[in-house]
């Protein structure tokens, strides 16, 4: 398999609650005024928190220092990984599942935090710029590394990389268990052509900027305790990605969204009782390992404080049974 | 022919440039979300100096006070004269020519203020509200005038209105001469289907609240200083107003606005040298009165710092040669 190092320079940013209003427009430009903005790499994903905005450094700029944003001080670069059509895996699992065993677990080995942004497209896996030493030295047995620049994708010479390898240390990533929350929700995964985004910009401004204040068409429904204010919107490269639940899905045209051709319904498992943080290791692979083991599809979106992976909602039980069960140190 | 007090108490406020950002929330929620707000009457012009913005209480409750928002302190009132079909008069004329003699003049001569909002549906007339008595007892020999209330038209009993006459003084107006600018742009006034609003968000968005940053498309061509920034759009009582130049226009599918079948363009004389206040009556009237004279068209937006007509193409040698002569005092 091959491993892309998209030529992206991501910033991780988190805009608090109270602070949208302010940012509202830098964000409409972002998501729809393309010509207006040299940013190709734009994530806004919210949760009861914040919204955690997810940026390269044309979208950054837009957005002014205030109270309201914070910003994580790393420059993160985003990894994706290619099936080049003879791929051995034998799973018929997707999304994060498929680099559990191949991406996740070795770099949480070597104590790399990974922030994880799975699209309809894709799974991009964000390493900070400072580890990809690191990380091409750790994952280059397994993949062909490819860094794209200026449109090609140029073979990486893990060679010239060894010099300025930096190990993170040796010790085993510590097991720190965290609480999971599933909630009640029911979530889709769906896209659109970007050509009809503008058809549907005024619901998704709706749903984006407005749904916590009060609408008169009671459409806000997710005030049930049992239910988590979750929504993501992604648009990257030019493809659009939405995530967001059954009641949010029912406020836009049925006809432009599409989602897979099963249409099937996910469930979320949030993880961490308290904001993770940045610097933890091993997080993503805790989750993703016993999925894999399982065979289990999952989707992952990391926020700025929390994580939360989607797995299909006929295996939320099983996913369940599974994290609450007591656990084997992992394998060295 | 019937005056028409409409039920909405409005505020004239204006935005600076540079505060533009931080309302596009409030701004956004007014006028795309109508089912999350009850505001009834919402206008916005975009002028070289400001955004004035016209709203009713519900709508004013969403602008937070901050440097960037000044607020006139009076109440407004709108009216409207609604033709009842066998109005004597013998004018070809639209606009605010139509009520140049029956309502501008002698409001100029009560020293009633003022402030003129012309759309593509009707003329509204707006006053202080403490200027009402005096409004109704000098239009009542003109007008049946009826009061809003509750979706019904109420026949006013002008009986009841002069205890609380106030007259504002007897001197004649000033006849100050403000300066006029006549701009090269081309306008059209327009209109939509409101219920297609939606399908031209992004485009409006784009001109009302990105314009003055560049933009990769060049659509930016009122740079040329002989063109003036003005744009204005209206949401009232459901009906969609659009004021723009021909290079605004270019911007929108050509199948969603509207304007009327003979599809004129407009040129604008912008009045003022300095900024205006509210204070001083008889602006529209030196202007609207000779328009009247010569059955020259004319729509007329009053912005908070300037005044602006809008005469056909056509006339605008005209009217330029007839506000530079020399004027005589107006008749007593």
């Amino acid at each position: 398999m091959d491993l892309h190092i998209l030529d992206h320079r991501l910033r991780v940013t988190s805009i608090g609650k109270s602070g949208l209003a302010r940012y509202t427009h830098p964000l409409i430009k972002l998501i729809f005024l393309r010509n207006r903005s040299r940013c190709k790499f734009f994530s806004l994903t919210e949760t009861p928190e914040n919204y955690t905005v997810v940026l390269d450094e044309d979208g950054f700029k837009e957005l002014q220092p205030s109270e309201h944003l914070q910003v994580e001080c790393s420059t993160w670069l985003p990894l994706n990984v290619v099936s080049n059509g003879n791929a051995s895996s034998s799973s018929q699992a997707v999304g994060v599942t498929k680099i559990a065993k191949s991406v996740i677990a070795p770099l949480a080995e070597q104590h790399v935090s990974v922030f994880m942004l799975s699209t309809y497209q894709t799974d991009f896996i964000l390493v900070r710029e400072k580890d990809l030493s690191v990380v091409i030295h750790t994952l280059q047995e397994e993949f062909n590394i490819y860094r794209e620049v200026g449109g090609e994708y140029v073979p990486v010479n893990s060679q010239d990389m060894q010099n300025g390898l930096q190990r993170n240390g040796k010790d085993a990533p510590k097991a720190t268990v965290h609480p999971v929350l599933i909630p009640e929700n029911h979530f889709c995964v769906m896209s659109l052509d970007p050509d009809t985004l503008p058809t549907i910009a005024t619901t998704l401004i709706d749903v984006l900027f407005y749904s916590s204040s009060p609408a008169g068409s009671g459409s806000d429904l997710n005030q049930d305790l049992e239910c988590v204010k979750f929504f993501s919107f992604s648009l990257i490269d030019g493809y659009v990605s939405l995530v967001m639940d059954t009641d949010a899905q029912r406020q836009f045209p049925a006809d432009l969204l599409f989602t897979s051709s099963s249409g099937e319904l996910w469930r979320m498992v949030r993880i961490g009782g308290q904001p993770l943080g940045f610097d933890e290791c091993g997080i993503v692979a805790q989750i993703s390992q016993p999925l894999a083991d399982s065979d289990i599809s999952a989707y992952y979106i990391s926020t700025f404080s929390f994580d939360h992976a989607l797995v299909p909602e006929e295996d939320i039980l099983s996913v369940k049974d599974m994290l609450q069960r007591p656990r084997k140190e992992p394998a060295r």
